[in-house]
């Protein structure tokens, strides 16, 4: 692992890092917020996984969190959203696909398989990385995440039960199998056969029988996605269904920008340090 | 005036808006950020100057200031840092002259003098647009800049007495007229005889008599700029001469980055707030 960047920022430190990931078979860059309590003892750590065509980077300059995660002595890594390099297969005029909109999920289908594996990879093979090389108390997780991101929060979590202590998410794909900007993605990465896009579906993850302990949701009203892309009353609908208690704050003008993120980052953070306390 | 962008942001607007500027013979873009109080009066507005390279962005992006704007009913405004056009002279390569390095003076050598007129288009020009186009107090003015335009803040309020409320910088460059990074633009600017290049040094300006009645400036230890570029110890010696009470916060292991910034952003707010009451 190699350190790109290393910056002091609220008494602790902002870091970008480089690593060989065998999951993406590819070189993997991510950040992570160390809290200053992490000079004295290991801290608890929020992932955030972000939304398409992000990379670490756009939550890192944008998303505001550090102020608070040091006060509350919260360490936050900002995954990339899907591998990387020229080795990698991509259509680079579609935003939807390939780089940058890994979508979570581990591809089955040629030529992705052999480096679109970032379900793997943000449940796996990152957590042992940075367990091993940071302070971190890896028995205290949480997970957020930001539209497509938000997707990739709620599914991980719901796949790995126990693994995190708490799930939220800022506008998330509620609903990908059946979302007209998703769908193709799914199809490429996974094939035809539509029973296989289940395990990277939130909504269809609780019919299974999938289920979170509760679940905390802000969406802005002004979103231009809401309608087609994002549709949190399909969650809305399985969490009632399924009696996973969710907090949905619809907030009132805001869009699908870091603006509307970085307005309630504060709120996730504070949720999420309730329950990461030792 | 062309809204470009607006968004919601901790209950204000965050806006980015295109005008016609007489002064420097282009199109400029600034940021606007009007907080949630403007709905009911006039509120004060504090500049933010921003420093080499940047446009109206990176402080938009990563400086961090809505929140506590928001809540203490601060307007922000984010100008860029130079003309900006196919048609602007410019040395593409350098990124200490031209365009992104205006370093807010007034240009008096062709061809620079048809454009490079950023203490007036900051001082005239933008404070006439922004008054007549938002809700602001104009009488409640504050100002404050980063690195270069920490030195745009200083010369600017030297030579506007009683204009500003206040006045602040982060990592400020204290003496532009000696400093190897900034000697080679002023010259170009504004031509070889050094007498004509002492109204747009902080250090100079406080020599030949002009005053502020208090500085704030928050400088990293770290900043690999501080002893060849910045020197605030030089801005010590002439605030200590002149009797100008001056809160010099050097901060340890702090770089010259946004980090930086956003780390003591609310330092600035808050002592720029107290100064901006009724």
């Amino acid at each position: 692992m190699e350190t790109i960047s290393a910056a002091k920022s609220f008494g602790g430190t902002q870091g970008v890092y480089r690593h060989k990931s065998e999951a993406c078979n590819c070189d993997m860059v991510f950040a992570l917020f160390m809290p200053p309590k992490a000079a004295q003892e290991r801290v608890p750590l929020l992932w955030f996984l972000s939304g398409l065509t992000c990379t670490h980077q756009n939550v890192m300059d944008k998303g505001e969190y550090r102020r608070l995660a040091a006060e509350l002595g919260i360490a936050v890594i900002c995954p990339d959203t899907s591998p990387r390099g020229d080795d990698v297969p991509d259509e680079p005029e579609n935003w939807q696909f390939g780089k940058g909109a890994g979508f979570y999920l581990d591809a089955t289908q040629a030529p992705f398989n052999r480096n679109y594996r970032m379900a793997t990879y943000i449940a796996e093979e990152l957590p042992l990385l940075v367990g091993q090389n940071f302070a971190l108390d890896m028995d205290r997780q949480s997970i957020c995440g930001h539209s497509m991101g938000g997707h990739g929060a709620i599914t991980i979590a719901l796949r790995n039960p126990g693994r995190y202590r708490s799930v939220s998410a800022f506008a998330p794909i509620a609903q990908p199998s059946t979302a007209g900007w998703s769908r193709p993605a799914f199809e490429k990465y996974l094939g035809a056969d539509e029973s296989a896009w289940r395990t990277y579906d939130s909504t269809l993850l609780i019919e299974d029988g999938y289920r979170l302990p509760e679940l905390l949701i802000d969406q802005g009203t002004a979103d231009g996605f809401l309608d087609d892309g994002l549709r949190p009353h399909l969650l809305q609908e399985a969490c009632s269904k399924a009696n996973i208690p969710l907090t949905l704050n619809m907030r009132d003008g805001y869009d699908h920008s870091y603006f509307f993120i970085s307005t309630f980052i504060d709120d996730h953070l504070r949720w999420h340090g309730e329950r990461l306390r030792k």
